[in-house]
């Protein structure tokens, strides 16, 4: 089954997130006549799939991905229609989710049909294919994975097909992320003249002092298996018109991508610290919310983690790195039910105008996942 | 002339900048009933009223002030309405101005009628009233200073009725006043994903450092007349929405009162020096535009500044401190004329709800103007 072919399918079905497009229905159709068991699992207008080939309980290996994907933008910017899936004699297909990642669910997609068609496992293979990644990624993998507890549905271990090489096949494979949070920090003074300070409280000046302490060292220098943690200050707002008045209130968003040392709640424990300590020394207070997108997770290296690297070594004749890097993907929610890694193509173009895939790398990516099936029953 | 009951007149003509409400009609009609020379001096819808009593060329005195108003707010929070000049049992005049500062011109307009009725001097009395100085301050004092200028109208020194005690007659004379100036600062760096800083260029990073290190030593240690430089950051703006995204661009908003150790381009220079620094070390483009109110002036002492000193403490029997603090008037353009100092009523309740006076302070203002006259002229 040709993965480059279904990529151009899915490019055409319109999932804008939380749009289900066709892609979902599609995609079951192929996976019923090839005689896996499906579940639409929908929670709260987000369409999701659960696929199964081979009996519940069996020792299982899964796949994850999503077929929702980011807006085009405007669609004249685009040298082919971003949904038009436009194939050219270059052998490369075009469109809104080229890499990111109707290709990837392409290639599981095809690689698991095939697998089962050719060399039916003594186990199972489940995908779990989700339309709101791209989202707030409430009733995506999580409602699937939900779902699976809920039925008693197990994964021994579990691949995720998003993109993971920076510029070519095979460098580059993701064993855990960095953790996200924002916390948005509230400054309140006492409002009064610029001319008469004394009189008054700026927030400005203690929340610059907090931000700049902030600021000027690194968190930590990284650990094994991951970067260094990084702080941004996102915004800075106070939205004072009047140059002669030193204002009550400002409010600051800091954004903190952590790795293994840290987890969102021990740094709003240390951001609360230094916060405290500044509101004594000027009396301004400094109120700290937390919004914990993910925390950070590795899957250590071992026989799963080794399987696939080798499968990559001799599939793309490059020894993948052993990455944390990058933003979150659901292998955050994943984490929470097996060990999980993540390999996919390589992520150019992702969420650009003029998204865009080579045939070849698309069906290069196939082989891989089915030799990776073929490893893990071996 | 009953400088209490003009007080009240002038209260009850609505003179909200940059409404004329009545005010310089009345003081003009009054003025020129006493042998005054009148000229409305009005620019850009401002109205302004230059008076002058003795011959144009002669040793002359001045007087500035204003009639404009802030607004009341909302009327239903007053005692009495705001323009009613209500005056009660207790010899309090209530409304809008009663301190800032029809008071004011109505002592200095009553002492001078009486004081060239009584005893004509062999010199000059010149009033300048204007209806700009709570507003934008560009059609007001300076539009009678350049008509003056070009009629060739001298004033040999120069007393600005505003008020100047803050608790008691006779307890603060303005000699001078800090400077004023704005500083806007735009920080430019380059977009991208929180995750992966080392793409993008937080101009925030810059900015609060910038920040937070000029805000980190006094600007100076004040000098002989003058309190310290005062620097306040007013606002901080951004308007990021999305947490996941580091910003281009911010900005940030500086207001220096300066004293006399300083000019307002001088600071500018300073803080673009300063800037410089940060750009260099980050990358991040810091640029700085000033607005300048006013650069900080003194009136030295000597003999002008001791009379009025002697007359003061003799009405009051409390020797005045010569300060420079507070916000800017309209002394700032007079400076550039001739000497100034500031001398007036308590400023209690200026620009608040419920703005009122009691008329013997008024009365007791009226006498002191009057025996500066005679003290000039003897």
């Amino acid at each position: 089954m040709d993965a480059a072919d279904l990529t151009a399918r899915l490019i055409r079905c319109p999932s804008v997130t939380p749009e289900e497009g066709g892609a979902l229905v599609l995609l079951q159709a192929l996976l019923e006549q090839a005689g896996f068991e499906c579940h639409r699992v929908d929670r709260n207008g987000t369409s999701n799939l659960f696929a199964r080939w081979g009996a519940k309980g069996a020792r299982a290996i899964g796949f994850n991905g999503h077929t929702d994907v980011v807006p085009p933008g405007d669609p004249a910017s685009w040298t082919h229609p971003p949904f038009s899936g436009h194939w050219d004699g270059d052998d490369v297909i075009w469109g809104r989710g080229a890499t990111d990642m109707k290709s990837g669910v392409a290639a599981f997609v095809c690689a698991a049909i095939d697998f089962v068609r050719d060399t039916p496992p003594d186990g199972a293979v489940i995908l779990t294919i989700t339309g709101d990644e791209e989202g707030p990624s409430r009733d995506g993998t999580i409602a699937i994975l939900d779902w699976m507890a809920a039925q008693g549905e197990v994964m021994e271990a579990c691949i995720v097909g998003e993109p993971s090489n920076p510029e070519v096949m095979g460098e580059m494979m993701k064993i855990g992320r960095r953790g996200s949070a924002t916390y948005t920090i509230a400054a309140k003074g006492r409002q009064g003249h610029a001319a008469y300070p004394h009189k008054a409280l700026n927030p400005l000046h203690a929340l610059t002092c907090y931000l700049a302490d902030l600021t000027a060292e690194p968190l930590d220098q990284g650990t094994d298996h991951f970067d260094p943690s990084g702080l941004q200050i996102t915004t800075i707002d106070c939205g004072n018109p009047a140059s002669n008045v030193i204002p009550e209130r400002a409010t600051a968003v800091v954004n903190i991508r952590f790795n293994d040392l840290h987890t969102g709640a021990g740094l709003l424990d240390r951001l609360r610290d230094r916060a405290a300590a500044v509101t004594a020394e000027t009396g301004v207070a400094l109120e700290i919310e937390a919004q914990i997108s993910g925390e950070a997770f590795l899957t250590a290296p071992g026989p799963f983690v080794d399987m696939v690297r080798g499968v990559v070594q001799q599939e793309t004749n490059r020894q993948p790195v052993l990455s944390t890097s990058g933003g979150t993907s659901d292998a955050r929610f994943v984490k929470d039910h097996c060990p999980v890694v993540e390999f996919g193509l390589v992520g150019a173009h992702m969420h650009q105008v003029d998204e865009r895939v080579p045939a070849q790398q698309v069906r290069q990516l196939k082989v891989i996942y089915q030799r990776i099936l073929e490893r893990f029953f071996a």
